[in-house]
């Protein structure tokens, strides 16, 4: 177990006057307690009180060292929700994670109908912040992710399809020194681009036109994601127009950065120069995620998050205009916040470039 | 959308007195709509009311084709929680299935503190009893298993690793014509296999021992699952008796299957058996699992499940003993309940067997 991180918890939950705080998230549960469990249907929980000892609920054929964490065990035969409530006696305000689903909260209710149960974001609120340690391991993952990344596009050959550049991408992570990828890999060839969450499909590239791969890795569990769309043999005056507004907006966005500076009006950075230049209707998603111990953390960077930005913390910007049938491009980085601005964990050049096979 | 299943969940709900289901598992939406969509932190939900028309909470990231049923569209911006109460309406007694996660049920019990919330299995309950058509898939499915577990045990040579051979194997699947792997495959050399949830790594075959492969892929979205245990070179009369304990084990319980008989029941035939036999301790989990769109679907074969079988049902009969440091032996076959009896899926022959490299 991580005391320190437990005990900054608990003083966030009195501050918060919740009594405790339940977690199913597993990313959440491995923060804190050092054990990671895929728990699939079983149940996998820690309670954490404001005040007093955690509680780690295990199914006994979890297997996983002592954290130190006293566990209470079940096993496939036993009642696991009426475990869970029966340790739940004396509080009054129960905080829970946004994942626990319906098959543990709903016994809760019925069992302390007079429980005030919110959720809580307490724990979100340590984990968005990295400490010098997880940025370094954040680092080396973007790091990975930029060597594989310029590889796979010196490796597409005309007559390969999404699937193979795609394969071509999770295979090489390994041979970097990654643990796997922290997401699927998208590879979208011409027009596919224009679906920005693409899957790799048998779509054959035909030696022309533009691609986009949006990748990331994991590296001892921190994990990278970046984009770059690029283009081959020709581009277009649209594709051009499409691709220095995308490049634009990036840095419209990341000049912005430092603490203080609200999440949405980093989104709006990037997205008032998309509307501007006439393509508003054509960037249908946020800005940007937080990201760590997992691909997406909550905290977007989003037009309605009027949080503000925090030294350590580490987030994607990645506008994109998609046109349907027509033309994708998202370009992407991480940044980390930093005492007075931003830096990119990702390397790669941004420029629009038109490759020759 | 599928408007037979749809009716025939109303009529169940109309039965419950539940005034309206709302679903969050993105495989019984898929059941229910024909869409599929993995919709990460983003809301994907399917209320169907008792009474009237279902609607289809969606983000417009989502690529799908039209379904039939309204779909009420949000985008990153938008309060989707606060979206979704606003369809909630005059419900008095909303049904969810067990995965509604806290961040929408909360914000439901907030808007409507007197609308009664339970944990409903109303479509499962349809799912669990598979028509001609799944059934005809999970036989292709299974027969591809079949094949490929064949050719894994075949194939495997002294320096591959667990990884290695995992890895043939799920790239065989493709080759079969199976979509992908329906779940991680297990492959556990020696004394690995004494953990029944072991995740293949870089342990080394070295020709002799035990290899057990958990595997399975999926067909057409239909899910198949076996395990098989393996001796190579030599076997000690401890692995003997381990291994034709859980053999005999598959027998006791497969035999006594037919409609109406209960769940705890074809359990306890090969649980006794394996208590009886002096490895109780040993044999850590329930004895299986339905199946079908999802690997593991809800109702177990397991000792506390009081539900009667019914035909059409699929699920699994996989009984093991796991020495902890010594031994594991697992065997694991998908069986149809039938008329009368049962179908096996798999057609692998269980008999121990000593195979010479």
């Amino acid at each position: 177990m991580n005391e320190k991180r437990i005990k900054k918890l608990q003083e966030s939950l009195v501050q918060r006057s919740v009594d405790a705080i339940l977690l199913s998230n597993p990313t959440s549960i491995f923060y804190l307690s050092g054990a990671k469990i895929e728990p699939f249907e079983r149940m996998w929980l820690l309670l954490v009180p404001a005040k007093g000892e955690s509680v780690l609920f295990a199914n006994k054929l979890f297997v996983f060292e002592d954290t130190g964490i006293e566990t209470v065990w079940h096993t496939d035969s036993d009642n696991a929700p009426e475990l869970l409530c029966s340790y739940l006696n004396g509080f009054s305000v129960l905080g829970v994670d946004r994942d626990v689903p319906a098959k543990y909260l709903v016994p809760i209710l019925h069992s302390y109908p007079k429980m005030d149960i919110e959720v809580s974001n307490a724990l979100e609120d340590l984990r968005i912040v990295k400490d010098e340690e997880e940025l370094e391991l954040m680092r080396i993952s973007s790091k990975i992710n930029d060597e594989v990344i310029v590889e796979a596009f010196d490796r597409l050959r005309p007559g390969m399809t999404e699937k193979d550049l795609s394969a071509i991408i999770e295979d090489s992570y390994v041979a970097h020194g990654a643990q796997c990828p922290s997401f699927g890999t998208i590879v979208a060839f011409g027009a596919n681009a224009a679906d920005p969450h693409h899957e790799p499909d048998n779509t054959v590239f035909t030696g022309e036109g533009g691609v986009l791969i949006d990748m990331g890795c994991t590296y001892r569990e921190y994990c990278s994601d970046m984009t770059r769309t690029c283009f081959y043999g020709r581009v277009t005056e649209k594709e051009k127009l499409v691709y220095n507004t995308v490049l634009e907006a990036t840095e419209k966005a990341k000049t912005i950065i430092k603490p203080g500076v609200r999440f949405c009006d980093i989104d709006a950075a990037a997205r008032n120069h998309i509307a501007e230049a006439g393509f508003g209707e054509y960037f249908t998603h946020r800005l940007g995620h937080c990201i760590g111990l997992m691909d997406h953390e909550p905290e977007d960077v989003g037009p309605v998050n009027e949080h503000p930005v925090r030294e350590g913390m580490v987030f994607s910007i990645e506008p994109g205009i998609y046109v349907p049938g027509e033309v994708g491009v998202r370009i992407e980085d991480l940044v980390i916040v930093t005492k007075d601005g931003y830096e990119s964990l990702n390397h790669v050049p941004r420029d629009l470039v038109v490759k020759k096979i």
